[in-house]
C-alpha cells in the first residue's frame, strides 16, 4: 500500500484522530501490545514504503481512555495530498481508530510542545447499566448528589498545585496547572463533566472525578476541598475514577 | 457459586436482559463459540450446582445485534429470591451482558410463544465516524434524504407479506406479519428508526432498513415500494443493512 507522492521534500503532517481506548493498552507504543501509537505508526510505515515513521502526539492517554480529537504530527519525505493520505490511513486502520483530518503543516509545528489547552470529558452513568456504552462511560451503582458535584467544580478552576490529584508515578516536579473552565451536565442519568486546562498531570482528571464522586456520595463535604489541596496527599480519601469514563475531547493550539 | 434456595419446588423465572452483540456470534448457543445464550446458561448452571439449565428466549438475534430488553425464561428446582438471583447473575456474567430484572413467574409463562409484540431499533450515523458508538450504530459514509426515509415508513405499517424482506434461510412458509407502528428520529447526525410488530422474519428489519437507505440515497423512489412488496424478491435492488446498527428494544407480552 505504498503511496506515491512528490519525493525529495520533507513534509510535516498533522493528524486529528479519534479512538475507542477499550481494546488498547493505552496510547503509547509498547512491545507486543496493541497501542494506538503502534497501530498508526504501523500503517504510516507501510504507506511510507517500509521506512519507519514516528508520530508525536499532544500527550499520552492511559489504557482504556478514549479520544474524540487527539492530535499528532509526523514527517514524510514526500508530499501526499491531505485527503488521499486520510483515506489511505482510514482504510488500513482498525475500526476503533479514525483519522478525522490530515493537514500539511509548517515544519516548526510540534503537536506536544505547542499545545495551549486541552479539554477532557468524564462520563458517569448512574442509571441502569448499559452494555452498549460501557466502553466510554463509567457505571456507578449508587445515587449521586449531582448538585453538590456541580458546586464542587469551582474549587478546581484557576491555578493550583494539583499534587493531591497526581499519580505517584508522575515525576514532574512542577505540579502547578491552570484549569480555565469546568462544566457538568446531567441528562438521561448520565453525568458529563468537562475540564479545560493548560495541561493535566497523570491521572489528574480521574482523581478530580474520584473526589467529585465522593462529594456526590456526600462522604466528603465541599468545605473539605481546600484542605485536600493543601494536604498534597489523597490516600484513603478518594479513588482514581476508572479509565473508561475518560475521553480527550479537544487539543487547542491557539 | 451454588446459590441455595428452598429446594424441591420447580420454579419458573423470567429474565429481562441487555447485551452488546459486538463480541458475540449471535444469541443462539453454538459449540465453541461465544454466544449470549451460552454465557447465561453457563452461569445459571453453576448457580444451579452444575445441573444444566436451559433458557428459552423471545427469539434469537444475529451476530453483532444488540438488545436493551431481551426476555427469556428457565426453570430451577429451587426458589431463589429474585434480587439475589439477579445480583448473582450480574456478578458472574461478562460486562457485555446485563440482567435488568429477574422475576418468578407462573409455570405457564413461555418467553417465546406468548410474545404479543416486539420493538426493534436501527441506528445510522451519517456524520463523522465515531469509534465509541461503532458497536451499536451503522456508519453510512454518504448523505441520506431523511425526509424521504420518513415518508417511506408508512409503506411498512400494516399487515403485509414480507417475502421481499426475508433472508433465504428463513424457511417459515407464512411470511405475513403485522407492523403496528414505525418511527424515525434524526438528531446529531444519527437516524434512529423503530418498528413495532407482532413478529419479524429473519433479517426483515435489516432488509427494510436496507431499502430505506436506498430511498434516502434517492436510488429507489417511494412509488416503487408497493411493487417491491409484490415482487417477493429483493435481489440487486437493496442490501441487508449491517447487523451492528440493530437492537432489540422491547418484548411485549400484553
Amino acid at each position: 500500500m505504498l503511496l506515491y507522492g512528490w519525493v525529495g521534500v520533507s513534509m510535516r503532517y498533522m493528524i486529528d484522530f479519534s479512538y475507542s481506548g477499550w481494546n488498547f493498552y493505552g496510547y503509547q507504543k509498547q512491545p507486543l501490545k496493541r497501542t494506538i501509537q503502534g497501530e498508526i505508526e504501523g500503517v504510516l510505515t507501510s504507506i511510507n514504503g517500509g521506512d519507519k515513521v514516528i508520530i508525536y502526539s499532544s500527550g499520552r492517554t492511559d489504557a482504556k481512555v478514549n479520544a474524540y480529537h487527539q492530535v499528532a504530527h509526523f514527517d514524510l519525505n514526500k508530499k501526499i495530498p491531505e485527503n488521499k493520505l486520510k483515506m489511505a490511513l482510514n482504510s488500513y486502520l482498525p475500526n476503533d481508530i479514525y483519522i478525522n483530518d490530515v493537514r500539511i503543516v509548517d515544519s516548526s509545528f510540534h503537536a506536544r510542545y505547542m499545545v495551549k489547552s486541552k479539554t477532557y470529558e468524564y462520563k458517569i452513568n448512574i442509571g441502569t447499566y448499559n452494555p452498549m456504552i460501557r466502553t466510554f462511560t463509567y457505571y456507578h451503582k449508587y445515587k449521586l448528589n449531582v448538585e453538590k458535584m456541580k458546586e464542587a467544580l469551582k474549587y478546581f478552576v484557576g491555578t493550583h498545585d494539583f499534587t493531591t490529584f497526581v499519580c505517584a508515578e508522575d515525576k514532574r516536579t512542577d505540579k502547578v496547572r491552570t484549569i480555565y473552565s469546568s462544566d457538568l451536565s446531567f441528562k438521561d442519568n448520565i453525568i458529563t463533566i468537562k475540564f479545560t486546562g493548560n495541561g493535566f498531570l497523570k491521572y489528574q482528571v480521574r482523581n478530580m472525578v474520584g473526589l467529585l464522586i465522593k462529594i456526590g456520595e456526600e462522604k466528603i463535604f465541599l468545605e473539605e476541598i481546600p484542605n485536600l489541596f493543601k494536604k498534597k496527599d489523597r490516600r484513603c480519601k478518594f479513588n482514581c475514577a476508572p479509565a473508561e469514563g475518560l475521553s480527550l475531547v479537544e487539543v487547542n493550539y491557539k
